[in-house]
């Protein structure tokens, strides 16, 4: 991902990639004259213009040429989009580009946010209609200018074939559209395709995780559709049956027609009415109970779970199909750098030289150390040439840190003897078991303090002016805490663990709390308020919780992206939502509807008394966009939702129960796959824990290189010609370090955090030979039409066509 | 299981081993001088009385002993309990029989069942204290009696070792004091220890099911309550930060004190107080919002779930552990037995004389055929002795139902031309996709029929007095669809496809109802309100639907174990709350609570016009043991259970809350236990479809086996000696059925139902390999003592010493 962000020279390809040839190639990395060999000549594969190439330049270009492959290999684009031509690499540059991605990032924001100011807009937040107007065509301007930029690399052919583009298009189209009319007639109309305007948002760069939810959720639809007609199936037969039992008692309002006796079973199948729902029948016949037992035993018990099985099935299929589907496409990426690599006269390998040349466009910020430790992890056979076989665990290596080994045990080893003592003995008793159950004890004390004092208190004066002392007492015993650990463990220790930083933090948090206190600074009592978060340190006591926390944390990213895929059916909902119930709930609204009663504002006598009955549903509407996302929450925790679609249907048409039913559907599917996506997670962390107990502790992927100073010599002497000052007297530190030591070699230990893949590739360990042969079989078989593009390009290039071969 | 029921001597048994050793022995089939040989002398171990027993008589008790070990080996009963002595034999006999399970199951059936009858009972079943007292009197002296039974066989030491037998003698002793007490003062007192009644039924042979749920749910308890303190710590969190936070807002009744604060939220987990819950202050605040979405998110949408991972992960691990250790205890039964059988002389292997002797104490049922067939299926290697290496799938082919195999193609093969060809075609036709088809569709029509019909019926009379014609239409097709059917494929093999017989079945029931309407008879209209059943005949249609129905009926029996487990949980709770809040519950009786709405049944005037306005909520009451248990499951539906909760803590104190909690829990660890039972369940299913995909159709095992006519002879001869003449007749049959067709052997083929076991062992394949040898390498060490039992019962017996060689 960081090749294109290396470049000085972006706004130049901007400027270069938009105005054509127009302007004459300066002093860019990508050779003034290799861009003719790239494909200038990309109609006429019969005349080579390489004669003008000089060798480097034309090597350049094939390390580009790599690199984008390897990226390919790593974004999972398809091979099929590479760009072929000069044209289209200028493009893809410029396309593949942490500036433009934001920009993509920001336009569809922009666009996202305008609901919050047109109408019915936010009360603080309305604009007038030709200012958001305004700004909706400037920004689907810029999503224009965007597409025109990815045609160019794509080609109209893929671009065509590429749907979610297409799609794309289509609602900018629309959109385009609708913007100039309301701006024409200064009023705006029925503007439901607003739903849509995500799809901006899900097609950014940065909206991979979601895209991935969304091509899950999809991929989950089918079986999850077959198991939903299931239950509207038995919905049915039950409604009916229901209706032939339960319409002849005139007192019960849920099965007195048919429809009424199918809303009221779907909303059983929530439980959002359930005892309710029996009551008025069974009041009459206590047998009828068996109805409903046996109803929402099936529905509800039976086929909601196998709902959730259906989808947690299917998901686990299609993780470990994604999972292999992405490690054959890095592999296919590698096959394809190697080759471009392996030269014709070292046809075993790939030399230094070029691995380097390779790295310099692949991963620009990569110094010239990195990229020699990453050749030799790479290089498992000692020899001077990179094999195929080596050359595979590349996307595992070079994600690596690489860091001189420590060899100091404390950060105080360099301190005077009394001060080493001293801190030696901090330092014990820091990591002693006492200490530690100590600092539980206040702790739990604490949490008791709070909750007894919590409960004193009943009402009254929540806050109390005067700084109570148990609370100075505790911080400052946690004050101390901190500052014992970070002396003894030293803060480069103290602040690597996640608990520490923890604990800090809520310490810091707590003083903060103390000094709003003090200085009586009103605003600030919320932190006060934090005080109880204090207990969460005791999760550190038990090996499960930490487990689980620790699970919880590799989770978050993927969890968050979950969320934002649900935000995303919110907001297509809220505009809906909006466009047709704004502005219809109100207190006292529905007063014909059964559901009455949640809205009502009145005065009620009984007997003398008068009380003011306040059914506050009436909140919960549509009237802008955050109340409709509130509303929207409300009914994903289901709970008596039906009160909300009662309402509005009173107040609309029969048909606004569609929108609801849909929603619920919408929201069962994406949590479903929310619940099976942390069950499989879960599961997976579970069982890989079973499988590798001795390894346990080990937090991340480490390696350990040694590099001699002959070696270092070596990388210094190949630095001069492109290395920037600081990298080059950085290695001169190191080797005068060696020198003034007397020591020969210097150990790096490079480090990166587990990720899923690497936990899936100890997994199916066994499966993934199996794959390999599989692919490998098939490549085989399209081997001549994979090397054809290029070989297309050498002849292009007209340079002496490279080794094929492959071990 | 069917070794002791063989016997008619079980009454005799029953009165032997009740008094001791006054009866003397007559012509049972534990020999009278076996009897001596088992273990008379078991003190004098140095003085073998052999010398008076004859050798097939210390033979036969040889063949008693091995059965019971493979008995012991299928129920997994633990080998130390192993009957050692005659007492002990004739005691496990006694028990070991299905009378005394069925007196055992009614025993505890009239204790449970005795609660509809005490105060408070059902209506319309009370009986007067003495005559409930005497009945559970009469219960309980029958426990005493089997458990009594129970220790001559375990002996004491084993006894009082058992857990399950401890507690139930203790809970019996309880109830023994109690009942006398009732029965003493004439008055019942607070008995909340009847809830512990239902040990009984546990402790049922028949109740395996359960009593494997409850231990898996014992499994699940300890992660399941570590994610449990998690979700109860953060409640306690957010409790203090809501009293902060929201009781400064008079009109928020959810937060004022702690109490309530804590009591919304665990209300909140449940969903079921949602909108209300943030109303108030969501409208003085709009942004408390995020208290509430932030508490949901954390506590429902991810430790929830969590909960559920943990759960499915050890329910997973419990599954493969219990699977495991019942596969290892198989192997171990056999191993015991086969040392038992194999003789000095022959130490490579069992004789078939030998096997057929195991066999008539082990299946007393079987026939002297089938237990040669049996011999013949086991030995894989052909000689004349049965090897341990084949006796190891002793329990898979035991199993078998042996069956000629049937030469015939039709079931009207041997009927004349004409008839032949006439039943030819309607089996081409019935089999044929448009048959299928045109089912379907006038299924399909029949459903819309059903559909429209009941729509356009709007209320009035429900069901019409004449019989519609439709009705008589669609009734004929399908009457004539089963015919065919049944013509076509013959009876057999129609009734032996589920799916015919749920046909079948409908279209009986479709006729009863036509019946019914048509001679007008009204307590049978209800059957006429099952016609929308035909629609599921719809689901045959897909493939995805054949295989969840298929799962959904492998599962019954496990979902059936598991409803009653929770059943058992009801009517623990329902006796608990019972005594405590029988009587609380009426109209109007909640006045000072904050759900008094529910309970209410008053007049209210608005205005001009006055309302009934009927609260049914005193419906849900614990006034007698069927609405406690209608109760429960609204509690179970958790859906407004607190509106119960409240009205019951309001009519008396607070701590009433603590039993609808625990319930709460309670049932929630119950359902995460059958989720993760469906969805392991159904994962298992897909993944063993998905790694068999070409023996799909394979619905059962099956096994065929060639017998040569000079076999049938043998086991004629053999069969001479202690067969039953039924049993010789038709082994003539066969024989000269062979010998009129001039064939000289006969093939048969074994049939079973595949059992979840069968889909372990191939699912697990290369693990139990494993698993045996390190099984085996245990049993390596512990070998001498192993053997030494069978040794002592040798020596005792003064028989040679058999072969202990195992390969």
């Amino acid at each position: 991902m960081d090749i294109t962000n290396r470049s000085p020279n972006c706004v130049y390809n901007f400027l270069r990639v938009c105005f054509g040839g127009f302007i004459s190639s300066g002093a860019s990395r990508i050779p003034q004259d290799g861009e003719n060999c790239y494909g200038a000549s990309d109609v006429s594969l019969q005349s080579p213009t390489a004669g003008d190439c000089s060798l480097q330049q034309s090597w350049d270009i094939t390390y580009q040429e790599a690199a984008i492959y390897l990226q390919e290999g790593e974004n999972n684009d398809k091979f099929f989009t590479h760009p072929k031509n000069a044209k289209a690499l200028a493009a893809y540059l410029f396309v593949h580009n942490h500036l433009f991605y934001l920009m993509e990032l920001m336009t569809s924001l922009l666009l996202l946010l305008l609901s919050l100011c047109e109408a019915p807009a936010v009360p603080t937040l309305h604009l007038d209609i030709y200012v958001h107007a305004t700004l909706e065509l400037f920004a689907l301007v810029v999503v224009v200018f965007e597409l025109a930029m990815k045609m160019r690399w794509l080609g109209c052919h893929t671009f065509i074939r590429h749907k979610r583009t297409l799609g794309k298009t289509f609602v900018l189209l629309v959109q385009f559209i609708e913007a100039i009319v309301v701006l024409v007639r200064q009023t705006s109309h029925v503007r439901v395709t607003r739903a849509l305007r995500p799809i901006f948002l899900v097609d950014c760069h940065y909206s991979r995780a979601v895209r991935r939810n969304l091509r899950q959720i999809f991929q989950s639809l089918p079986p999850f559709i077959d198991i939903l007609l299931l239950l509207l199936f038995f919905m049915v037969i039950f409604a009916i049956l229901g209706f032939y039992l339960f319409s002849p008692n005139p007192a019960d309002p849920y099965f007195n027609t048919l429809e009424n006796s199918l809303v009221s079973l779907f909303v059983l199948v929530t439980t959002a009415n359930y005892p309710d729902v029996m009551m008025p029948s069974y009041s009459r016949n206590p047998w009828s109970c068996i109805f409903f037992i046996v109803y929402l035993s099936i529905e509800l018990y039976f086929i909601m779970n196998l709902l959730l099985a259906v989808v947690f099935d299917t998901f686990n299929d299609i993780e470990k199909k994604k999972f292999k589907s992405l490690l054959l496409h890095k592999r296919t990426a590698i096959q394809h750098t190697y080759r471009l690599l392996a030269s014709k006269q070292r046809p075993s390998g790939i030399p230094y030289r070029h691995f380097e040349g390779l790295m310099r466009f692949y991963k620009p910020r990569m110094s010239a150390k990195e990229r020699y430790l990453t050749f030799k992890a790479l290089n498992q056979s000692n020899t001077q040439l990179l094999r195929l076989k080596d050359f595979y665990s590349f996307y595992e290596v070079v994600g690596l840190k690489w860091k001189a080994r420590r060899s100091r045990e404390y950060w105080f080893d360099e301190l005077p003897h009394t001060a080493f003592l001293i801190f030696k003995g901090i330092n014990i008793l820091v990591k002693s078991r006492t200490f530690q159950y100590c600092i539980y004890l206040v702790v739990s004390v604490n949490g008791i303090w709070i909750l007894v004092d919590t409960f004193m208190l009943k009402g009254g004066s929540i806050i109390s002016q005067n700084v109570p002392w148990s609370y100075i007492v505790f911080l400052t015993i946690y004050g101390v805490e901190v500052l014992l650990k970070i002396t003894g463990l030293g803060p480069l220790e103290y602040f690597t663990s996640g608990w520490n930083l923890f604990d800090f933090s809520v310490t810091v948090f707590a003083f903060l709390g103390l000094m709003a206190l003090a200085f009586n600074m009103k605003p600030f009592y919320f932190i006060v308020v934090l005080r109880p978060l204090q207990l969460l340190r005791l999760f550190k006591l038990k090996k499960r919780y930490r487990n689980v926390l620790d699970t919880m944390f590799e989770l978050l990213p993927r969890m968050a992206s979950l969320g934002l895929t649900l935000l995303i059916f919110y907001y297509s909902f809220s505009i809906i939502g909006m466009e047709f119930f704004s502005g219809v709930l109100f207190p006292n609204c529905c007063n014909t509807s059964t559901v009455a009663e949640s809205y009502r504002w009145r005065n009620v006598t009984i007997g003398n008394t008068t009380i003011v009955e306040e059914g506050y549903y009436y909140l919960n509407n549509f009237d802008n966009i955050f109340n409709s996302f509130v509303t929207l929450f409300e009914l994903t925790v289901v709970n008596n939702w039906y009160i909300i679609m009662e309402g509005v249907t009173s107040q609309t048409s029969h048909w606004a129960r569609l929108y609801f039913m849909i929603f619920y559907i919408v929201t069962m599917v994406v949590l479903t796959i929310i619940v099976a996506f942390i069950l499989d997670a879960f599961v997976f962390h579970m069982n890989y824990s079973r499988k590798n107990q001795d390894a346990e502790d080990e937090k991340g992927i480490t390696l350990e290189k040694e590099i001699l100073k002959e070696e270092l010599l070596m990388i210094l002497e190949l630095c001069r010609r492109d290395c920037n000052t600081f990298e080059i007297a950085e290695l001169r530190k190191m080797i005068s370090h060696l020198d003034s030591n007397g020591q020969t070699s210097v150990h790096l230990v490079g480090r990166r955090s587990r990720t899923k893949s690497d936990l899936s590739m100890k997994m199916y360990q066994e499966e993934i030979q199996e794959w390999y042969e599989e692919h490998s079989q098939k490549q085989a078989e399209q081997h001549m039409e994979e090397l054809l593009p290029s070989r297309k390009l050498c002849q292009r290039l007209g340079l002496r066509p490279r080794s094929q071969t492959i071990n």
